[in-house]
């Protein structure tokens, strides 16, 4: 029985703690791995090729698009940024689980092309606690959270188009319900096909 | 947030292991049940009301299919067999989680009247494997093992019907397969809809 990896969707706004969950699971779980986007954005200083990024340059990167080699793209700022499929889909061949960490709009791409991908949207606790967690930071001003704010009250409308809701009240809790999400999805009827057949 | 429990449809073929994986999940998680069958047969000695079935006539019996009261039943050797709906659903709305441990037959009516349902079928590891557990019993001779293993055959072609299929290749891991799916299908984005709406 060689079953193929699951392609994960994960998002959730800004502050809702999405970063230090999926550390947490990436440590924690075996098997997962993140995936790495790609870019016409120059690499900054200790960003290295194929591990922070894949650092195309434009024609490169239209020319991916132009053969469907992406799964989700978008231009920010104008450069390119966007999902790779052929290390997504290699890696699940293997019966690794590949997660891709993306925004909405790009996460509404996967959703829609990939109908056997498992998409989950991480929300904070509350927007209270959101506006805490985005003003604790201290690293911007009051200005910045608002629009950030506004923009996660924007993203968390698109939460119903996601196939699972994980309330970030605690960072283990989280990840436990992310690792059960996994788990119970590899004994999806529709992904055990092989036992129907077999017996 | 007062969440509603999880209604879990659970079936197998006989000697799938199915009521040691049950009972080692009632031992380790918490705030899930077994649901109670109602029967109109006589109780064996030792056997309780309410405790191992809820004893019926059979005009009480009838009358809770007239009024619409029964989950599921089924007739077999003269005695109505069955799952009353009221302490399963008030259990429910407690946030508590019921599973009714309940054959093919009578968990297609389940899943076809209670869309919200969960249901999963428990599969042995191979048919060999399974006729060699059935033989291990000792109980049962070669005529009673072969009927057994046709009416698993059978089974087992229904569990394509069911949300997840879990193979009982240890007891302790299917355990874990079936806590994952309780704890995933609570996050499910149906189940979230006052996330959505709160926030």
């Amino acid at each position: 029985m060689n079953k193929k990896g699951l392609l994960l969707v994960l998002s959730g706004p800004s502050g809702c703690g999405k970063g230090t969950v999926l550390k947490e699971l990436l440590a924690t779980e075996e098997n997962i791995f993140l995936s790495v986007s790609a870019t016409t954005r120059s690499p900054r200083p200790g960003e290295e090729n194929g591990t922070h990024y894949f650092f195309l340059s434009k024609e490169e990167f239209e020319g991916e698009i132009a053969r469907d080699g992406m799964l989700e793209h978008a231009c920010y700022c104008g450069n390119y940024y966007g999902t790779p499929k052929k290390p997504v889909f290699e890696r699940c061949e293997k019966g690794q689980h590949v997660i891709l960490e993306i925004e909405v709009q790009g996460a509404k791409q996967v959703i829609n092309s990939q109908p056997e991908a498992v998409s989950i949207f991480i929300m904070p606790p509350s927007l209270a606690e959101l506006e805490r967690r985005l003003v604790d930071r201290q690293t911007e001003d009051e200005e910045t959270v608002r629009r950030r704010l506004a923009t996660a009250v924007e993203e968390m409308k698109q939460a119903k188009d996601y196939d699972y809701i994980v309330v970030n009240n605690t960072v283990a809790e989280a990840v436990k319900d992310i690792a059960a999400i996994i788990r119970a999805e590899q004994n999806r009827t529709c992904r055990m096909a092989e036992m129907i057949q077999d017996n």
